[in-house]
Protein backbone atom coordinates (compact mmCIF):
# COMPACT_ATOMS: atom_id res chain seq x y z
CA UNK A 1 0.00 0.00 0.00
CA UNK A 2 2.82 2.45 0.61
CA UNK A 3 4.23 2.01 -2.84
CA UNK A 4 0.85 2.57 -3.89
CA UNK A 5 0.78 5.86 -2.24
CA UNK A 6 4.04 7.04 -4.17
CA UNK A 7 3.16 5.80 -7.45
CA UNK A 8 2.60 8.03 -10.36
CA UNK A 9 -0.53 8.81 -12.01
CA UNK A 10 -0.88 6.21 -14.68
CA UNK A 11 -1.15 7.76 -18.16
CA UNK A 12 -4.43 7.97 -20.28
CA UNK A 13 -3.42 5.21 -22.56
CA UNK A 14 -0.93 2.98 -20.08
CA UNK A 15 -4.34 3.49 -17.34
CA UNK A 16 -6.86 2.13 -20.46
CA UNK A 17 -4.12 -0.70 -21.50
CA UNK A 18 -4.09 -1.95 -17.50
CA UNK A 19 -8.06 -1.67 -17.53
CA UNK A 20 -8.12 -3.84 -20.82
CA UNK A 21 -5.26 -6.20 -19.96
CA UNK A 22 -7.27 -7.27 -16.52
CA UNK A 23 -10.41 -7.45 -17.77
CA UNK A 24 -9.78 -9.28 -20.63
CA UNK A 25 -8.08 -11.82 -19.15
CA UNK A 26 -10.36 -12.52 -16.51
CA UNK A 27 -13.63 -11.88 -18.53
CA UNK A 28 -15.87 -15.09 -18.58
CA UNK A 29 -15.57 -16.29 -22.77
CA UNK A 30 -11.74 -17.56 -21.06
CA UNK A 31 -14.46 -19.85 -19.11
CA UNK A 32 -14.78 -23.84 -19.67
CA UNK A 33 -18.55 -23.00 -19.31
CA UNK A 34 -19.01 -20.31 -22.17
CA UNK A 35 -15.83 -22.29 -24.16
CA UNK A 36 -18.22 -25.23 -24.13
CA UNK A 37 -21.22 -22.62 -25.64
CA UNK A 38 -19.06 -21.48 -28.73
CA UNK A 39 -17.84 -24.47 -30.04
CA UNK A 40 -21.44 -25.92 -29.74
CA UNK A 41 -20.69 -28.42 -27.42
CA UNK A 42 -23.24 -27.47 -25.15
CA UNK A 43 -26.48 -29.69 -24.90
CA UNK A 44 -29.98 -27.42 -25.50
CA UNK A 45 -30.59 -28.26 -21.77
CA UNK A 46 -27.45 -26.57 -21.08
CA UNK A 47 -28.45 -23.97 -23.29
CA UNK A 48 -31.81 -23.48 -21.95
CA UNK A 49 -30.02 -23.34 -18.44
CA UNK A 50 -27.73 -20.50 -19.40
CA UNK A 51 -30.72 -18.53 -20.75
CA UNK A 52 -32.85 -19.05 -17.84
CA UNK A 53 -30.04 -18.17 -15.10
CA UNK A 54 -28.64 -15.63 -17.06
CA UNK A 55 -32.61 -13.69 -17.04
CA UNK A 56 -31.69 -12.90 -13.67
CA UNK A 57 -28.77 -11.37 -14.30
CA UNK A 58 -30.19 -8.88 -17.10
CA UNK A 59 -32.80 -8.10 -14.38
CA UNK A 60 -30.13 -6.36 -12.33
CA UNK A 61 -28.95 -4.59 -14.81
CA UNK A 62 -31.50 -1.71 -15.00
CA UNK A 63 -31.65 -1.94 -11.22
CA UNK A 64 -27.29 -1.19 -10.61
CA UNK A 65 -28.05 1.15 -13.76
CA UNK A 66 -30.35 3.25 -11.57
CA UNK A 67 -27.74 3.36 -8.39
CA UNK A 68 -25.19 4.55 -10.65
CA UNK A 69 -27.67 7.26 -11.89
CA UNK A 70 -28.41 8.35 -8.69
CA UNK A 71 -24.71 8.71 -7.12
CA UNK A 72 -23.74 11.28 -10.02
CA UNK A 73 -24.26 14.99 -9.29
CA UNK A 74 -24.31 15.81 -13.05
CA UNK A 75 -27.42 16.19 -14.84
CA UNK A 76 -25.72 15.71 -17.95
CA UNK A 77 -24.15 11.69 -16.30
CA UNK A 78 -27.83 11.16 -15.79
CA UNK A 79 -29.35 11.82 -18.83
CA UNK A 80 -26.47 9.54 -21.25
CA UNK A 81 -26.58 6.50 -18.45
CA UNK A 82 -30.54 6.68 -18.06
CA UNK A 83 -30.22 5.36 -21.78
CA UNK A 84 -28.74 2.25 -19.90
CA UNK A 85 -32.25 1.88 -18.55
CA UNK A 86 -34.32 2.60 -20.99
CA UNK A 87 -31.96 0.13 -23.60
CA UNK A 88 -33.22 -2.69 -20.95
CA UNK A 89 -36.90 -1.55 -19.90
CA UNK A 90 -37.76 -0.31 -23.96
CA UNK A 91 -39.41 2.42 -24.43
CA UNK A 92 -43.18 0.55 -24.35
CA UNK A 93 -43.79 -2.48 -23.44
CA UNK A 94 -42.54 -5.70 -25.01
CA UNK A 95 -39.16 -3.67 -26.25
CA UNK A 96 -35.96 -2.97 -24.77
CA UNK A 97 -33.27 -6.01 -24.04
CA UNK A 98 -35.31 -7.48 -21.48
CA UNK A 99 -38.39 -8.39 -23.73
CA UNK A 100 -35.69 -9.49 -26.25
CA UNK A 101 -34.08 -11.57 -23.47
CA UNK A 102 -37.73 -13.19 -23.54
CA UNK A 103 -37.84 -13.72 -27.06
CA UNK A 104 -34.40 -15.78 -26.41
CA UNK A 105 -35.76 -17.83 -24.26
CA UNK A 106 -39.02 -18.15 -25.63
CA UNK A 107 -36.60 -19.21 -28.86
CA UNK A 108 -35.25 -21.57 -26.87
CA UNK A 109 -38.24 -23.47 -26.26
CA UNK A 110 -38.21 -22.15 -22.65
CA UNK A 111 -41.54 -21.31 -20.83
CA UNK A 112 -40.74 -17.58 -20.12
CA UNK A 113 -43.60 -17.13 -17.63
CA UNK A 114 -41.11 -19.98 -15.30
CA UNK A 115 -37.92 -17.87 -16.89
CA UNK A 116 -39.36 -14.45 -15.46
CA UNK A 117 -40.61 -16.36 -12.24
CA UNK A 118 -36.88 -16.64 -11.19
CA UNK A 119 -37.85 -20.03 -9.67
CA UNK A 120 -35.36 -22.21 -11.53
CA UNK A 121 -32.30 -19.57 -10.65
CA UNK A 122 -29.61 -21.32 -9.14
CA UNK A 123 -28.67 -19.92 -5.47
CA UNK A 124 -24.81 -19.25 -6.63
CA UNK A 125 -26.28 -17.55 -9.70
CA UNK A 126 -28.68 -15.27 -7.62
CA UNK A 127 -26.13 -14.57 -5.26
CA UNK A 128 -23.69 -13.56 -7.65
CA UNK A 129 -25.98 -11.19 -9.50
CA UNK A 130 -27.58 -9.58 -6.15
CA UNK A 131 -23.65 -8.84 -5.13
CA UNK A 132 -23.19 -7.20 -8.26
CA UNK A 133 -26.11 -5.14 -7.17
CA UNK A 134 -24.87 -4.26 -3.54
CA UNK A 135 -21.35 -3.83 -4.67
CA UNK A 136 -22.97 -0.64 -7.19
CA UNK A 137 -25.18 0.43 -4.45
CA UNK A 138 -22.10 0.59 -1.18
CA UNK A 139 -19.68 1.62 -4.24
CA UNK A 140 -18.38 5.12 -5.36
CA UNK A 141 -19.64 6.62 -8.60
CA UNK A 142 -16.54 6.03 -9.87
CA UNK A 143 -16.02 2.33 -9.13
CA UNK A 144 -19.66 1.53 -10.01
CA UNK A 145 -18.67 2.76 -13.82
CA UNK A 146 -14.92 1.03 -13.85
CA UNK A 147 -17.18 -2.14 -13.13
CA UNK A 148 -19.45 -1.78 -16.40
CA UNK A 149 -16.09 -1.77 -18.14
CA UNK A 150 -16.56 -5.71 -19.28
CA UNK A 151 -19.10 -3.94 -21.68
CA UNK A 152 -15.99 -3.22 -23.42
CA UNK A 153 -15.16 -7.20 -24.14
CA UNK A 154 -18.69 -7.80 -25.36
CA UNK A 155 -19.18 -6.08 -28.86
CA UNK A 156 -16.34 -8.81 -30.03
CA UNK A 157 -17.96 -11.79 -27.51
CA UNK A 158 -21.53 -11.04 -28.93
CA UNK A 159 -20.34 -11.10 -33.06
CA UNK A 160 -18.61 -14.19 -32.14
CA UNK A 161 -21.46 -15.42 -30.69
CA UNK A 162 -24.22 -14.44 -33.21
CA UNK A 163 -21.49 -16.72 -35.64
CA UNK A 164 -21.26 -19.42 -33.15
CA UNK A 165 -24.81 -19.95 -32.39
CA UNK A 166 -25.85 -19.70 -35.94
CA UNK A 167 -23.38 -22.27 -36.89
CA UNK A 168 -23.76 -24.46 -33.58
CA UNK A 169 -27.41 -24.30 -32.74
CA UNK A 170 -29.15 -23.65 -36.05
CA UNK A 171 -32.54 -24.79 -34.13
CA UNK A 172 -32.28 -21.38 -32.57
CA UNK A 173 -33.87 -18.86 -35.00
CA UNK A 174 -32.36 -16.01 -35.92
CA UNK A 175 -34.86 -13.30 -34.43
CA UNK A 176 -34.36 -14.59 -31.14
CA UNK A 177 -30.49 -13.90 -31.18
CA UNK A 178 -31.77 -10.08 -31.53
CA UNK A 179 -30.23 -9.30 -28.16
CA UNK A 180 -26.90 -10.12 -29.02
CA UNK A 181 -27.08 -8.02 -32.35
CA UNK A 182 -28.35 -5.02 -30.33
CA UNK A 183 -25.69 -5.17 -27.69
CA UNK A 184 -22.68 -5.45 -30.36
CA UNK A 185 -23.43 -1.44 -31.43
CA UNK A 186 -24.80 -0.32 -28.10
CA UNK A 187 -22.18 -2.03 -25.73
CA UNK A 188 -19.37 -0.37 -28.21
CA UNK A 189 -21.05 3.26 -27.26
CA UNK A 190 -21.72 2.73 -23.88
CA UNK A 191 -18.35 1.39 -22.88
CA UNK A 192 -16.45 3.91 -24.63
CA UNK A 193 -18.33 6.46 -22.46
CA UNK A 194 -18.00 4.80 -19.51
CA UNK A 195 -13.88 4.67 -20.47
CA UNK A 196 -14.05 8.46 -20.85
CA UNK A 197 -16.12 8.59 -17.02
CA UNK A 198 -13.05 6.82 -16.09
CA UNK A 199 -10.22 8.13 -17.09
CA UNK A 200 -11.32 11.34 -16.23
CA UNK A 201 -12.66 11.08 -13.07
CA UNK A 202 -9.39 8.86 -11.82
CA UNK A 203 -6.89 11.56 -10.79
CA UNK A 204 -4.63 10.04 -8.73
CA UNK A 205 -2.90 6.19 -9.11
CA UNK A 206 -5.06 5.34 -5.89
CA UNK A 207 -8.45 6.25 -7.88
CA UNK A 208 -6.87 3.95 -11.40
CA UNK A 209 -5.93 1.34 -8.72
CA UNK A 210 -9.64 1.02 -6.93
CA UNK A 211 -11.26 1.38 -10.72
CA UNK A 212 -8.94 -1.54 -11.79
CA UNK A 213 -10.10 -3.71 -8.60
CA UNK A 214 -13.76 -2.73 -9.39
CA UNK A 215 -13.33 -4.37 -12.93
CA UNK A 216 -11.75 -7.61 -11.46
CA UNK A 217 -14.90 -8.03 -9.07
CA UNK A 218 -17.43 -7.25 -12.00
CA UNK A 219 -15.53 -10.44 -13.75
CA UNK A 220 -15.56 -12.26 -10.70
CA UNK A 221 -18.82 -12.00 -10.68
CA UNK A 222 -19.81 -12.84 -14.53
CA UNK A 223 -17.23 -15.59 -13.92
CA UNK A 224 -18.81 -17.27 -10.60
CA UNK A 225 -22.44 -17.37 -13.10
CA UNK A 226 -20.66 -19.91 -15.28
CA UNK A 227 -19.01 -21.83 -12.29
CA UNK A 228 -22.48 -22.36 -10.83
CA UNK A 229 -23.87 -23.67 -14.58
CA UNK A 230 -21.11 -25.64 -14.80
CA UNK A 231 -21.19 -27.48 -11.57
CA UNK A 232 -24.91 -27.84 -12.14
CA UNK A 233 -25.43 -28.76 -15.72
CA UNK A 234 -22.27 -29.74 -16.94
CA UNK A 235 -19.98 -31.71 -14.49
CA UNK A 236 -22.26 -32.10 -11.11
CA UNK A 237 -20.28 -32.52 -7.96
CA UNK A 238 -16.71 -31.05 -9.74
CA UNK A 239 -16.90 -28.05 -7.54
CA UNK A 240 -15.77 -25.65 -9.94
CA UNK A 241 -12.52 -27.77 -10.34
CA UNK A 242 -12.79 -28.18 -13.65
CA UNK A 243 -13.38 -24.25 -14.20
CA UNK A 244 -10.31 -22.95 -12.70
CA UNK B 1 -50.61 -1.15 17.13
CA UNK B 2 -51.96 -3.84 18.40
CA UNK B 3 -54.79 -2.67 16.88
CA UNK B 4 -53.85 -1.36 14.53
CA UNK B 5 -52.97 -5.12 13.31
CA UNK B 6 -56.88 -5.98 13.67
CA UNK B 7 -57.98 -3.05 11.73
CA UNK B 8 -59.27 -3.75 8.48
CA UNK B 9 -57.78 -2.56 5.03
CA UNK B 10 -59.51 1.05 4.26
CA UNK B 11 -61.46 1.56 0.60
CA UNK B 12 -59.64 3.11 -1.85
CA UNK B 13 -61.93 6.08 -1.44
CA UNK B 14 -61.16 6.00 2.47
CA UNK B 15 -57.36 5.60 1.79
CA UNK B 16 -57.00 8.87 -0.79
CA UNK B 17 -58.90 10.94 1.69
CA UNK B 18 -56.54 10.08 4.43
CA UNK B 19 -53.49 10.61 2.64
CA UNK B 20 -55.12 13.94 1.03
CA UNK B 21 -56.10 15.09 4.96
CA UNK B 22 -53.03 14.21 6.64
CA UNK B 23 -51.11 15.76 3.86
CA UNK B 24 -52.40 18.76 2.94
CA UNK B 25 -53.33 19.86 6.75
CA UNK B 26 -49.11 19.96 7.02
CA UNK B 27 -48.10 20.77 3.81
CA UNK B 28 -45.68 24.05 3.43
CA UNK B 29 -48.45 25.91 2.01
CA UNK B 30 -49.29 26.85 6.06
CA UNK B 31 -45.89 27.67 7.02
CA UNK B 32 -45.12 31.46 8.18
CA UNK B 33 -42.31 31.70 5.45
CA UNK B 34 -44.95 30.67 2.88
CA UNK B 35 -47.52 32.79 3.78
CA UNK B 36 -45.17 35.78 3.80
CA UNK B 37 -44.20 34.87 0.21
CA UNK B 38 -47.41 34.50 -1.13
CA UNK B 39 -48.83 37.94 0.36
CA UNK B 40 -46.29 39.72 -1.17
CA UNK B 41 -44.69 40.14 1.93
CA UNK B 42 -41.05 38.93 1.43
CA UNK B 43 -38.11 40.90 0.81
CA UNK B 44 -35.79 40.30 -2.17
CA UNK B 45 -33.07 39.31 -0.23
CA UNK B 46 -35.38 36.48 1.71
CA UNK B 47 -36.85 35.57 -1.89
CA UNK B 48 -33.72 34.98 -3.18
CA UNK B 49 -32.80 32.80 -0.18
CA UNK B 50 -35.82 30.92 -0.57
CA UNK B 51 -35.03 30.43 -4.33
CA UNK B 52 -30.93 29.28 -3.69
CA UNK B 53 -31.74 27.16 -0.49
CA UNK B 54 -34.73 25.50 -2.04
CA UNK B 55 -32.72 24.79 -5.12
CA UNK B 56 -30.77 22.13 -3.25
CA UNK B 57 -34.21 20.53 -2.96
CA UNK B 58 -34.58 20.15 -6.58
CA UNK B 59 -31.19 18.96 -7.26
CA UNK B 60 -31.85 16.04 -4.65
CA UNK B 61 -35.23 15.33 -7.13
CA UNK B 62 -33.55 13.17 -9.56
CA UNK B 63 -31.19 11.50 -7.49
CA UNK B 64 -33.81 10.50 -5.16
CA UNK B 65 -36.05 9.63 -8.23
CA UNK B 66 -32.93 7.23 -9.35
CA UNK B 67 -32.94 5.32 -6.05
CA UNK B 68 -36.95 4.68 -6.70
CA UNK B 69 -36.65 3.26 -9.79
CA UNK B 70 -33.59 1.02 -8.47
CA UNK B 71 -36.28 -0.39 -5.86
CA UNK B 72 -38.55 -1.62 -8.63
CA UNK B 73 -38.43 -4.87 -10.59
CA UNK B 74 -40.77 -3.60 -13.27
CA UNK B 75 -39.97 -2.24 -16.31
CA UNK B 76 -43.50 -0.43 -16.68
CA UNK B 77 -43.01 1.12 -13.48
CA UNK B 78 -39.40 2.31 -14.07
CA UNK B 79 -40.10 3.32 -17.69
CA UNK B 80 -42.81 6.15 -16.07
CA UNK B 81 -40.89 6.89 -12.89
CA UNK B 82 -37.96 7.59 -15.73
CA UNK B 83 -39.74 10.25 -16.98
CA UNK B 84 -39.15 12.42 -14.12
CA UNK B 85 -35.65 12.06 -13.89
CA UNK B 86 -36.17 13.43 -17.33
CA UNK B 87 -37.92 15.85 -16.26
CA UNK B 88 -35.20 17.54 -14.16
CA UNK B 89 -32.56 17.14 -15.91
CA UNK B 90 -34.32 17.16 -19.64
CA UNK B 91 -33.38 15.95 -22.94
CA UNK B 92 -30.73 18.23 -23.87
CA UNK B 93 -27.85 20.53 -21.93
CA UNK B 94 -29.58 23.81 -20.36
CA UNK B 95 -33.14 21.90 -20.79
CA UNK B 96 -35.55 20.24 -18.12
CA UNK B 97 -36.73 21.57 -14.48
CA UNK B 98 -33.33 22.73 -13.04
CA UNK B 99 -32.24 24.56 -15.84
CA UNK B 100 -35.89 26.38 -15.69
CA UNK B 101 -34.82 26.64 -11.62
CA UNK B 102 -31.54 28.13 -12.17
CA UNK B 103 -33.52 30.81 -14.84
CA UNK B 104 -35.65 31.10 -11.92
CA UNK B 105 -32.69 32.49 -10.09
CA UNK B 106 -31.25 34.52 -12.80
CA UNK B 107 -34.96 36.06 -12.64
CA UNK B 108 -34.49 37.13 -9.27
CA UNK B 109 -31.16 38.91 -9.47
CA UNK B 110 -28.92 35.62 -8.41
CA UNK B 111 -25.45 34.56 -9.61
CA UNK B 112 -26.03 31.65 -11.00
CA UNK B 113 -22.70 29.95 -10.30
CA UNK B 114 -23.26 30.64 -6.67
CA UNK B 115 -26.33 29.25 -6.79
CA UNK B 116 -24.88 26.32 -8.46
CA UNK B 117 -22.29 25.52 -5.78
CA UNK B 118 -24.49 25.22 -2.75
CA UNK B 119 -22.25 27.50 -0.62
CA UNK B 120 -24.73 29.47 0.86
CA UNK B 121 -26.96 26.70 1.43
CA UNK B 122 -28.42 26.74 4.92
CA UNK B 123 -27.19 23.97 7.18
CA UNK B 124 -30.26 22.82 8.66
CA UNK B 125 -31.59 22.80 4.76
CA UNK B 126 -28.58 20.66 3.41
CA UNK B 127 -29.75 18.27 6.40
CA UNK B 128 -32.96 18.26 5.28
CA UNK B 129 -33.16 17.64 1.78
CA UNK B 130 -30.05 14.83 2.69
CA UNK B 131 -32.75 13.48 5.18
CA UNK B 132 -35.34 13.04 2.55
CA UNK B 133 -32.53 10.88 0.42
CA UNK B 134 -31.40 8.95 2.81
CA UNK B 135 -35.65 8.07 4.00
CA UNK B 136 -35.98 7.22 0.20
CA UNK B 137 -33.28 5.17 0.00
CA UNK B 138 -33.99 3.39 3.29
CA UNK B 139 -37.37 2.70 2.76
CA UNK B 140 -39.62 -0.13 0.51
CA UNK B 141 -40.79 0.87 -3.00
CA UNK B 142 -43.91 1.61 -1.92
CA UNK B 143 -43.36 4.08 0.99
CA UNK B 144 -40.56 5.72 -1.35
CA UNK B 145 -43.23 6.35 -3.87
CA UNK B 146 -45.97 7.15 -0.84
CA UNK B 147 -43.71 9.89 0.59
CA UNK B 148 -44.01 12.01 -3.40
CA UNK B 149 -47.42 12.67 -2.62
CA UNK B 150 -47.05 15.98 -1.47
CA UNK B 151 -47.08 16.41 -5.38
CA UNK B 152 -51.05 16.11 -4.65
CA UNK B 153 -50.78 19.51 -3.25
CA UNK B 154 -48.61 20.92 -5.67
CA UNK B 155 -50.88 22.35 -8.91
CA UNK B 156 -53.07 24.36 -6.89
CA UNK B 157 -49.77 25.78 -4.80
CA UNK B 158 -47.68 26.34 -8.16
CA UNK B 159 -51.39 28.16 -10.05
CA UNK B 160 -51.53 29.87 -7.08
CA UNK B 161 -47.80 30.97 -6.91
CA UNK B 162 -47.82 32.29 -10.77
CA UNK B 163 -50.62 34.54 -9.52
CA UNK B 164 -49.21 35.88 -6.33
CA UNK B 165 -45.68 36.52 -7.70
CA UNK B 166 -47.10 38.07 -11.12
CA UNK B 167 -49.06 40.57 -8.59
CA UNK B 168 -46.28 40.77 -5.57
CA UNK B 169 -42.87 40.89 -7.50
CA UNK B 170 -43.41 42.19 -10.42
CA UNK B 171 -39.68 42.41 -10.84
CA UNK B 172 -39.44 38.98 -11.84
CA UNK B 173 -40.06 38.31 -15.34
CA UNK B 174 -42.71 35.87 -16.25
CA UNK B 175 -40.00 33.94 -18.43
CA UNK B 176 -38.49 33.26 -15.20
CA UNK B 177 -41.70 31.29 -13.85
CA UNK B 178 -41.47 28.36 -16.04
CA UNK B 179 -40.56 26.02 -13.38
CA UNK B 180 -44.13 27.01 -11.42
CA UNK B 181 -45.87 26.98 -14.71
CA UNK B 182 -44.34 23.49 -15.82
CA UNK B 183 -44.73 22.18 -12.79
CA UNK B 184 -48.82 22.60 -12.80
CA UNK B 185 -49.43 19.42 -15.40
CA UNK B 186 -46.34 17.53 -14.86
CA UNK B 187 -47.24 17.50 -10.83
CA UNK B 188 -50.83 16.53 -11.50
CA UNK B 189 -49.95 13.76 -14.07
CA UNK B 190 -47.26 12.40 -11.10
CA UNK B 191 -49.01 12.70 -8.39
CA UNK B 192 -52.06 10.47 -10.14
CA UNK B 193 -49.66 7.98 -11.11
CA UNK B 194 -47.91 7.76 -7.37
CA UNK B 195 -51.61 7.09 -6.05
CA UNK B 196 -52.35 4.65 -8.45
CA UNK B 197 -49.43 2.83 -7.39
CA UNK B 198 -49.86 3.32 -3.68
CA UNK B 199 -53.66 2.36 -3.59
CA UNK B 200 -52.53 -0.87 -5.24
CA UNK B 201 -49.75 -1.83 -3.73
CA UNK B 202 -50.69 -0.86 0.26
CA UNK B 203 -53.30 -3.96 0.71
CA UNK B 204 -53.10 -3.95 4.53
CA UNK B 205 -54.17 -1.41 7.02
CA UNK B 206 -50.24 -1.92 8.00
CA UNK B 207 -49.56 -0.75 4.89
CA UNK B 208 -51.76 1.83 4.50
CA UNK B 209 -50.75 3.17 7.56
CA UNK B 210 -47.11 3.08 6.75
CA UNK B 211 -47.78 5.27 3.19
CA UNK B 212 -49.51 7.92 5.38
CA UNK B 213 -46.22 7.91 7.69
CA UNK B 214 -43.88 8.49 4.92
CA UNK B 215 -46.05 11.28 3.43
CA UNK B 216 -46.09 13.05 6.64
CA UNK B 217 -42.28 12.66 7.38
CA UNK B 218 -42.48 14.08 3.68
CA UNK B 219 -44.13 16.89 4.69
CA UNK B 220 -42.05 17.59 7.50
CA UNK B 221 -38.84 17.54 5.27
CA UNK B 222 -40.59 21.14 3.28
CA UNK B 223 -41.75 22.52 6.78
CA UNK B 224 -38.38 22.04 8.07
CA UNK B 225 -37.03 23.50 4.71
CA UNK B 226 -38.83 26.71 5.46
CA UNK B 227 -38.06 26.93 9.69
CA UNK B 228 -34.47 27.63 8.53
CA UNK B 229 -35.26 30.22 6.10
CA UNK B 230 -37.79 32.03 8.48
CA UNK B 231 -35.04 31.55 11.11
CA UNK B 232 -32.49 32.55 9.03
CA UNK B 233 -33.86 35.48 7.01
CA UNK B 234 -37.36 36.66 8.85
CA UNK B 235 -36.97 36.21 12.45
CA UNK B 236 -33.26 35.39 13.03
CA UNK B 237 -33.25 33.55 16.72
CA UNK B 238 -36.99 32.89 16.19
CA UNK B 239 -35.71 29.19 16.73
CA UNK B 240 -38.76 27.98 14.77
CA UNK B 241 -41.38 28.97 17.45
CA UNK B 242 -43.16 31.55 15.10
CA UNK B 243 -43.74 28.83 12.86
CA UNK B 244 -45.34 26.06 15.24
Amino acid sequence: MKDDQQRGLLSKDAFVERLTREGSTRYHDHHPFHKLMHSGNLTKIQLQQWVLNRYYYQTRIPIKDALIVSKSEDPNFRRTWLRRIQDQDGQHEGHGGLASWLELARGLGLDVEEVRSFRSVLPGVRLACDGYVQFVRDSSLLEAVASSLTELFAPTLMAQRLEAWTHHYPWVSSDALEYFQMRIARASLDSKQAVEFVVQHALTYQLQERCVQALIRKTEILWHLLDCLYMAYVEPGSGGKKTE
